[in-house]
C-alpha cells in the first residue's frame, strides 16, 4: 500500500510509492562521467588562477604564495555571473501591490580542489574539510554585511543539477537580503514544535532514526546521514550533527574533518549505487541575525543545521517541479538499505 | 539591476535576473517532437479501448456508442500505475513522531483526444472544451467522496516534464485525503490578504495586470493569460477567469468554450516562441470541503482558481529543484512580450 507521508517539520504530505519501488537500477542511468568533454583549458584548476575574476576573496594556501597564484588547496572568487550585484544598498519599494527589493547581495564560488577533479566524492577528506572551511570563513565574513540577512550554500553537481560546463569541483554561496521561503518553513515549523515540547524537531528525528536504524546511511563521529521518512525524491539524504547546532558556522575547528568524513563516504556510496548520478547539495542554516527575542527567541535551541542532499535521476519528478507535491518511487527504508550497504 | 521580487499570495521571493536576461533563443533546444518513437500502438487511441484498464470512468461518445468501445471525443479512464489504491478506508496513524495516512486515493487518466496528437496545442477548440468537461464531470463526481480532500489536475508534456512514453494528448487526475502544502500556502496568503483589504489578492492581480499590460500574454473572453510578476520559471503562465471564482468545477458550461481558446492560443505561442518545448500544467481550485466557518470561512470569496503553465526549459533549474528558491534568468516581462508576439 502507498503511503502519504508528512514531513514533520514544514508539514509537507509525500506520496511514498512502497508497492512498486524503484531500485537503483531502476533509474535511466545517467552518469556525470558521460556529460562530455569539460571546458578547456580549466579556469578552476591550479595555474589557471588569471581565468577567474578577481580579486581572490579568500583562499587555503601553502606558506609564502602570493593570492591569484599557485599554491592553494582552496580557493574562493566572484561568480564569473553572478546572479546578484555586490554593490548597493538595500532598498525596499512597491510596484503597486507587488514587492521588490533590488537585487543586491555576493555571488561566490567556492573551488575545492587544485586538482581537476569533479566530484566532491573523489576528493580526500583533508580536501573536503578545507572546503567547509572556506564555506564557514565565507559565511562568517558575509555574516558581519549588515545587508545580508541569509548565505545560501550550495553544489550543484553534473548537467542535469544545473552545474555549468566546468567539471572541477566547486560550490556556490550566495548572500541575500532575503531568507528563502522553504527556509522559513522550516523555522516556523521547528518553533512550533518546540512550543509544544521544549525539544528541538530534528534532534527528535535523529533519536527516532537510530532507534529504529532503517533509514541510517551512515553514523559517524558525530554525524548521521539518513534517507528522511517523507524522503521528496529517490535517495534523498540529509546529513546532521548529533548535537545540537543551529548555526553551521558555528561548527568548531575539530568537528569539521568528522563532517568531511561522513560528506566523503556518502557521496562515495551515492556514486556507487547509482553510478555517477547528478545530485544537488543545500545547507539550510540559521539566518545571520534573527532577533533572539519575539517570534524568533527560541532559534538556537529550535533549529539544527543539515545538509539536504539530493540526487537527480532522470525523469523523475514531473508536476512535483514546481507544485510542492511529490510522488516519491522509492521508499526511503529501501534507498538507505542499498546505500548502506554499498561499500565506501 | 537584478531583483528580489516577492509572490505576492505565498510570499516566496524569487531573483529576477534582469540584465542577463535569456531568449527563447538561449535555451538548449530541446522538442518534445524529437523524442523519438512513441508507445506502439498507442493505448489511448480510439479503437485501441481495450488496451487501458476497465472501466471506462466518463466518456463524451457519439449516441449509440458504448463504453469501452470507439465513437468518443474523451475518454476517462483508471491509471495503468496508480500512485495510489481507490479500495479501503483514510486511516490516520502515527509512527513515532512521524504521521502517515494510507495511500487510498484515486488516480485516473483523461484522454483528451481519439486522434493521436500529442500537444495539446494541436488539439482543435471543441476538443479542448471537451477536455474541460470531463476534468469538471470528473472532479465534481470525485469531491462527492467524503474521504477526498483535494483533486489535483496536471499534466505532463514531454518526456522532461515527467509523462511516459504515451505521446498521445492526456491530462491525470489524483484524488487525495490531504491538500498539497503549495495549495494550502496560497489558501493561507489569500485569506490573510483578504483579511487585510477585504478583496481577493488574484482580482487584485489582475486588476494591475490589466492596468500595465507589461506581462498580458493573452485577454481573450473573460480569462487573461500573464505571466506572473515573481515567475518561478521562464516562460511561466497563469491562466485565470476575470470573474472571481475560487472552484473550478462551478465554471458554467457557457464558459468552458472560452477557457479552451485562451488554453490553445497560449499553448500555441508557447510551441512556436520555444520550439515544441516539454511543459507541466498544474490546476489550482478551491479543495472539495472546506468548512465554510473558522479558518476557511472566506474561502469562496478569498481564493481564485488558476493554472499553473510551465514551460520545462533544459538546465534551467539548479538548486530550485527542491529548495524552494529560484533564480529565474528571463524576466517576465519580456518572455510576456515574447508570447504575444507570437502568432497563434
Amino acid at each position: 500500500m502507498p503511503e502519504f507521508r508528512k514531513d514533520p517539520i514544514i508539514g509537507r504530505w509525500v506520496i511514498v510509492a512502497t508497492e512498486r519501488a524503484r531500485r537503483p537500477s531502476d533509474f535511466v542511468p545517467h552518469s556525470v562521467s558521460d556529460e562530455g568533454t569539460a571546458e578547456s583549458p580549466c579556469p578552476f584548476c591550479e595555474g589557471k588562477e588569471d581565468d577567474t575574476p578577481p580579486p581572490e576573496i579568500f583562499a587555503i594556501r601553502n606558506p609564502g604564495t602570493k593570492p591569484g597564484s599557485p599554491g592553494w588547496q582552496v580557493r574562493v572568487v566572484p561568480s564569473v555571473s553572478p546572479v546578484l550585484k555586490i554593490e548597493g544598498k538595500i532598498e525596499r519599494h512597491g510596484r503597486g501591490i507587488y514587492d521588490v527589493i533590488n537585487g543586491v547581495g555576493a555571488h561566490e564560488i567556492i573551488i575545492e580542489t587544485p586538482q581537476h577533479i569533479y566530484n566532491m566524492a573523489d576528493l580526500p577528506e583533508e580536501q573536503i574539510a578545507n572546503s567547509i572551511t572556506a564555506w564557514i570563513e565565507r559565511m562568517t565574513d558575509l555574516g558581519r554585511d549588515p545587508r545580508f540577512k541569509y548565505a545560501m550554500l550550495f553544489k550543484n553537481y553534473g548537467l542535469a543539477a544545473g552545474s555549468g560546463k566546468i567539471r572541477h569541483a566547486h560550490s556556490q554561496l550566495i548572500a541575500m537580503p532575503v531568507n528563502p521561503i522553504r527556509l522559513k518553513d522550516e523555522l516556523v515549523g521547528s518553533r512550533q514544535y518546540f512550543e509544544y515540547k521544549e525539544r528541538c524537531i530534528y534532534c527528535d528525528i535523529i533519536k527516532q532514526e537510530m532507534d529504529t536504524g532503517k533509514r541510517i546511511v551512515a553514523d559517524i563521529d558525530g554525524f548521521i546521514a539518513f534517507t528522511p521518512f517523507a524522503s521528496r525524491f529517490p535517495f534523498e539524504m540529509w546529513v546532521l550533527p548529533k548535537k545540537h547546532g543551529a548555526d553551521f558556522s558555528s561548527l568548531p575547528k575539530d568537528k569539521r574533518p568528522d563532517l568531511a568524513r561522513i560528506l566523503k563516504v556518502v557521496l562515495t556510496k551515492l556514486k556507487k549505487a547509482l553510478v555517477d548520478p547528478p545530485y544537488n547539495i543545500i545547507l539550510h542554516t540559521a539566518p545571520f541575525r534573527m532577533p533572539k527575542a519575539g517570534y524568533w527567541k527560541t532559534i538556537d535551541e529550535d533549529f539544527h543545521w543539515h545538509l539536504e542532499i539530493m540526487p537527480r535521476l532522470t525523469r523523475v519528478a514531473g508536476f512535483e517541479w514546481g507544485s510542492g507535491f511529490y510522488i516519491n518511487p522509492t521508499p526511503p527504508e529501501d534507498a538507505a538499505k542499498y546505500l548502506s550497504e554499498m561499500e565506501p
